[in-house]
């Protein structure tokens, strides 16, 4: 079968490539491409496989190209992010909305003009559906059925691409179902500027031997999970029956609920008290008022029919951290450095 | 100030463009204006107050004229309604999603490219954003709070359409509130093939001298409105502050729930035993299982806070009928030969 995905090219799309290389199969069937839509270029370890090819440029001005070659399975993850999404309106609107209904008419017309069978598409929502609204405040555990109110256009883009895919799929034009990721740490590379970034940035930067500033009290609580579990669930969510899927409502992929302070705890006891230290916390107003907007934890009985589950601890993220920093292929050794 | 309704020529746009007229007022200003956008003629009583200008045409067609104009208040009412959207997947797109999107951008331009002060948009939204989702059955009373998971394109593009004017209201581009209509019922006129239309038809036909077929149990429940109430809810929604319409979620309009078997009695009490015996018990199995996905009841705490409160009884919801078919200008005695 050939497998599209689009941001191919990013953080959790890479690795969900090398997932689906590793595993070779989906859903039953044999993957003979993974086609990999970026506006970057793909990593030289994934274009390593013969499988793969990759295609550099915007999404838009690909996907009647893309629509037109033999195609199975899609997992729509391209996506300009919540940051540049508040900064540049159009930017969002084009990257997030109108990228994925180009998409979805593409697959449509598959359907209706080639009499093609629909498409398997996994589209990555995020739990940035929810945002607080002032009428409804949200319950202790976020979940599927927890009416979504965004407060931002990059959760307000996802959720009418959610609608959307579920509106394509009820009148048979593809096979969607669209998943929830929670926030994912700990993230290689540099701070992005996103309001989350933290979360990655007190563990990441600590280990690399450098100073992580804490912008939130320890007692923020927030559902995070490893880039493997969240991988792992994008495949199950396109591997899963209709029937097991349930509706065609988004499903929340399993988060891990924890504090700061049980991040910082656990940073301690994978990786010492001297790189713990290097966490200081600098109170910032705007960020700390961006997250108390966010869902403080969520429940996903859906995912967990499924099979799937939330990391078991914080300790295993970070550790699985640093069994990525040390991979002989794609890892980073020197973001390691400040570890004894 | 001047009013753009867009369906201004339909069944509520009419009736609300006479509303305001009547008032003279919308938010404490003079309405010195107010333009009718519609595929069709708006009607000759109508036309005949000096303050209003029909534009004919498709709304995607008229947006720019009507952009750089100037426009203070815009009452979206325009739609193909759910079986049009069902049947013509692309229609449903164009009419619904495409120019309300087209409508969102033309008042966003207004405000960043000219700085004008963001237009008041009241969206014409409807409870078929409500559906039974597999894995989310609905509560016994639906109200703001449920989770919408829209089983047909029509109710997919109100349920993205309000999540739209929710974004560009909180950029500050529109100052714009969705109110969900519930269904209204007496319309007068043909039945119209969607499945809704035997709610105004087993009261209309039978007034008309007519036989008319219930294609549902007696004992089906679900929340109605006559239109009068539904455009007081239009126009409260339009003026209320911010701060009394709580958040950027759309609001239900009141209904009242009522069972069909109630809507059968009233009729024999308002009209008599022969005009009731009119209606014919025809089980329809499509319509039946259609009816089945509709919510059965609403509850609109919000909407009360307002001030607004659903039809006293459904005796008054038939007698507002019969006033209607009744007055000297828009009348039509014939829908009434059927009473003694």
């Amino acid at each position: 079968m050939r497998v599209l995905i689009t941001g191919g090219a990013g953080f959790v799309g890479a690795r969900l490539a090398r997932a689906l290389l590793a595993r070779g199969m989906l859903a039953g069937r044999r993957i003979e491409r993974i086609v990999l839509a970026d506006q970057a270029a793909a990593a030289p370890w994934l274009l390593a496989d013969a499988r793969v090819e990759a295609r550099v440029g915007t999404l838009l001005a690909q996907i009647e190209r893309l629509a037109g070659e033999p195609l199975d399975a899609v997992f729509h993850l391209a996506s300009a992010v919540s940051g540049e999404c508040e900064l540049d309106f159009d930017l969002g609107l084009r990257s997030n909305l109108d990228s994925t209904r180009a998409l979805l008419d593409a697959l449509r017309r598959r359907v209706q003009q080639h009499g093609a069978a629909p498409v398997r598409l996994v589209f990555a929502s995020s739990i940035a559906v929810f945002g607080p609204d002032p009428a409804y405040p949200f319950p202790d555990l976020v979940g599927d059925d927890t009416l979504p109110t965004p407060q931002t256009s990059y959760g307000t883009h996802k959720l009418v691409c959610e609608q959307l895919v579920a509106d394509y799929t009820r009148k048979g034009f593809v096979d969607g179902r669209a998943a929830r990721l929670v926030t994912v740490t700990v993230r290689p590379g540099r701070p992005n500027g996103a309001a989350s970034s933290f979360f990655s940035g007190i563990i990441r930067e600590p280990l690399a031997g450098q100073r992580a500033s804490l912008p939130v009290d320890p007692g923020v609580a927030h559902p995070v999970a490893s880039v493997g579990r969240m991988v792992d669930g994008l495949i199950a969510v396109g591997e899963a029956s209709r029937a097991a899927f349930v509706g065609r409502t988004a499903m929340t992929l399993p988060g891990l609920n924890v504090t700061v302070q049980q991040m910082l705890d656990a940073l301690e006891r994978v990786a010492g008290p001297a790189v713990r230290a290097r966490v200081v916390r600098e109170r910032d107003e705007r960020i700390a008022a961006i997250v108390a907007n966010w869902p403080r934890a969520v429940t996903t009985p859906r995912a967990a029919a499924l099979g799937l589950r939330c990391d078991a601890s914080f300790d295993d993220i970070i550790r699985s951290y640093i069994a990525d920093c040390r991979d002989p292929v794609l890892g980073d050794p020197a973001a390691l450095k400040g570890m004894a």
